[in-house]
């Protein structure tokens, strides 16, 4: 990470995907930007220069390293700071060809111009105040997102929407601090500025609203990384047909869609906005008493981990009460688990090889009292049941209104917030002088800060725009 | 392949890679796309529209499918006759989202846009005169090519050099062409307009144009797909380890460029912009009397394409006469294929393993004598000579300035344009009667019009542009 004084260099990336296409964008911005641009680039306007021209505006030429023609060329022309690094920048549109783009960068390097660091013009754009923190982080969400949901939720933060309610509490808060910093300077009176039923009713709410931030963040990390779902049973009930069959469905609903990467999303699905991340669960033995290996005691605490779980079995094998009692004994064995919990998750039960059945099943109507679902997951019947019972966990777990953070490092810094206002509030409560209650309102204005980079440090920018792709 | 008439409706596509970046670039061109984009795009201005705006304007704003914000995007807007196809279009700079373009792209089809053809946005420019068809077959030549020769030759036949040139070749058949049907015309009356010594001259230096381009195929070809090397030698004399010396010299080079994609150049390097492919000669027995297998045999056939040949041999094993010996008897067996010949390859002599030399070879100043280069491959001794070597080749068949061909489409008509002019000088020479000297310099019109487009079929076309990427 480059200590903020050397932003004020001119840098250059590829901001397309590499590789060969239609076009490519190589992107510039920084003080020299047009001044180098006008050395390579050659319109048919003879007198042509960046700097004459408008803002906002297209032209055609050729890069040209001396004589020799690079390409043919658009360039775009932003204007300090009406661009979105907030300084002079070009966008070069090529010919998608990585010789082409190898070829101009180059020539730009040569020409002095640096190659950016990863998310460096989003650090640039916030050091130059186009965005707060919070926001820039959500440039990097937004771009991996691959659900309407995590997508909302991105755009939401890259608009604003957090960093306006996290100043909503920040100033909230200064106005508490002024308050009492005020009785500080008076302390060798013994006066009380701040009317102290007003202040805790501030904190009241000030805490009320944090936790309901903090406690967003579970779904807020499940909405970002997906629902995760666990496929458990015995050894060939079917759970790989069915984990197939369960794609397939969505493959169909996708498939038109050209761009898509499908080799990242193989165990995922998206409902209605939402995605849903499928658990290996492969080597899992349900009915095992005694626990074999290491190797199942990983699988199950990755089950633990899933927010639902499909508990599949054999319609052909399984009396009802053996399901009970498998499922019994499955849900021991997580509780079990140092952190295990089975009251979060949602079971839903199958019952799979309905295309087996020789006659009704052993014990029907209790299977369908304990809300069973009846597949056969080789011919795909009825798999729509279950992603319609997939979506109803959604919308019981329904997005609310309120602001919904997943970002770890916000949760990390309104939960030492959170800390602070307690602190703050047990000051109060015992009486405690003032200026150290001074000291816990400076500490949750300062995590307040962190979120929206009012206050920051080499560090965590490093930490944070490392993550970003390069010419972002 | 759509018939010409249904260029008329609006298309999109993606025309950056697909994947996650920064910037993805979303392409529309046809009648409805400032319609369509005012539909969707609101900008901060609140009644713009694209039709107000100039062209090659770029405009900030949102991407909306009702009330649901898709992304934060930059629109560039070119007017008709002013954009890549001479219609009016828009490219839409969205965040490097797959979720985001997938987003858009379902929307501008809701909207009642296709999904553009490959290759359908220059077949659009082609068809409004924007550029001909070698031109427009140029640019995909560019943006797959991989090095400066091939880069050099694509971008200048992009530009109308070569159609420039086969335009002249065009005219002076005309000029011949209306003279001699103005004798056709009269050719009741048995008179000769055309001087049949300016019509003799005008033919020969047609002929000797077309030829100079037709031989400048197989070298223009060298030239688009690099020209093949083959190292061959016994087995463990080192050529595995020889060829991994050679393109580690050369990633040394081009590894500090990102975003070069590695994986499709893994046996080709670049030294002074021309492209050296090595051929996979895996499984050659040089020394064998009798061809053990047809495998062995297609090895053959392989090297047979190479135009370099590194003739590799183990310093330590090998006298000189054998080496020659065995040369002779591979060269031999080259010959021995049906259309086998050495004398267009070029052999280079290396002998490696110097590292294992206890003395000196065996017979060393025979070795000089014969341009052997001493290496040894495993401590990339002195492979910096085989480079010189291989470069000096590209001098010795060095670009001249006359047009170069690479096009096998070219090459074939030109050809057949050849064909036809030899025809019309036989039919001059026989007297033959002029009516049927006509029909052959029709012919040779009608193939030199099939390169620039002028001449064309649905099917040519289809061929053609089927072949471009996505967005193009």
């Amino acid at each position: 990470m480059k200590p903020h004084s050397t932003l004020t260099d001119t840098i250059c990336a590829l901001a397309t995907p590499p590789g060969t296409s239609a076009i490519a964008i190589i992107r510039i911005s920084g003080p020299e930007t047009f001044t180098i641009c006008d050395s390579i680039f050659k319109s048919q306007k003879t007198d042509f220069s960046c700097k004459n021209e408008s803002s906002h505006t297209l032209h055609f030429g050729e890069i040209k390293d001396h004589e020799n023609t690079i390409d043919e060329v658009l360039i775009s022309i932003f204007k300090n700071p009406k661009s979105y690094t907030g300084e002079d920048a070009v966008e070069i549109s090529c010919h998608g060809s990585p010789y082409i783009q190898q070829q101009i960068i180059e020539l730009l390097i040569r020409k002095g111009i640096r190659i950016a660091d990863p998310g460096e013009f989003t650090l640039r754009a916030f050091m130059n105040g186009k965005f707060d923190l919070s926001q820039a982080e959500a440039v990097a969400d937004l771009i991996v997102s691959h659900s309407k949901a995590s997508h909302d939720l991105a755009l939401n933060q890259m608009r604003g929407t957090f960093s306006n309610h996290i100043k909503d509490l920040r100033n909230k808060l200064v106005n508490f601090a002024s308050l009492i910093e005020l009785e500080l300077d008076f302390s060798e009176e013994d006066v009380e500025f701040a009317d102290r039923t007003a202040l805790n009713k501030l904190l009241a709410s000030l805490k009320s609203e944090l936790k309901k931030l903090i406690d967003s963040f579970s779904y807020g990390q499940v909405i970002k990384k997906g629902i995760p779902v666990a496929i458990v049973g015995k050894p060939n009930v079917g759970k790989s047909t069915l984990l197939n069959a369960i794609l397939n469905e969505d493959r169909a609903i996708v498939s038109e869609i050209p761009g898509t990467t499908r080799d990242t999303i193989e165990d995922v699905i998206s409902l209605k906005g939402v995605t849903f991340r499928f658990i290996d669960t492969a080597g899992l033995r349900i009915s095992e008493d005694k626990i074999e290996s290491i190797g199942i005691e990983r699988t199950y605490e990755k089950i633990d981990q899933a927010k639902i779980i499909l508990y599949v079995f054999d319609v052909n094998e399984m009396k009802c009460s053996e399901v009970e009692e498998t499922l019994g004994e499955f849900k021991e064995h997580i509780e079990s688990l140092p952190n295990g919990i089975t009251q979060d998750k949602k079971f839903i039960l199958v019952a799979n090889k309905t295309d087996e059945l020789v006659e009704s099943p052993h014990d029907f109507k209790h299977l369908v009292e304990m809300d069973c679902i009846f597949i056969s997951a080789k011919r795909k019947e009825n798999i729509n049941l279950i992603l319609d019972e997939l979506s109803r966990y959604i919308e019981s777990e329904s997005v609310s209104d309120h602001t919904i953070i997943s970002n770890v490092r916000h949760y990390e810094a309104l939960s030492k917030s959170l800390e602070a206002i307690y602190n703050i509030e047990k000051g109060l409560l015992e009486n405690i002088p003032s200026d150290l209650v001074a000291i816990d309102i400076r500490q949750a204005l300062h995590h307040l800060g962190e979120i929206t980079g009012e206050i920051t440090n080499d560090e965590i920018l490093g930490t944070i725009f490392s993550k970003f792709c390069i010419g972002k």
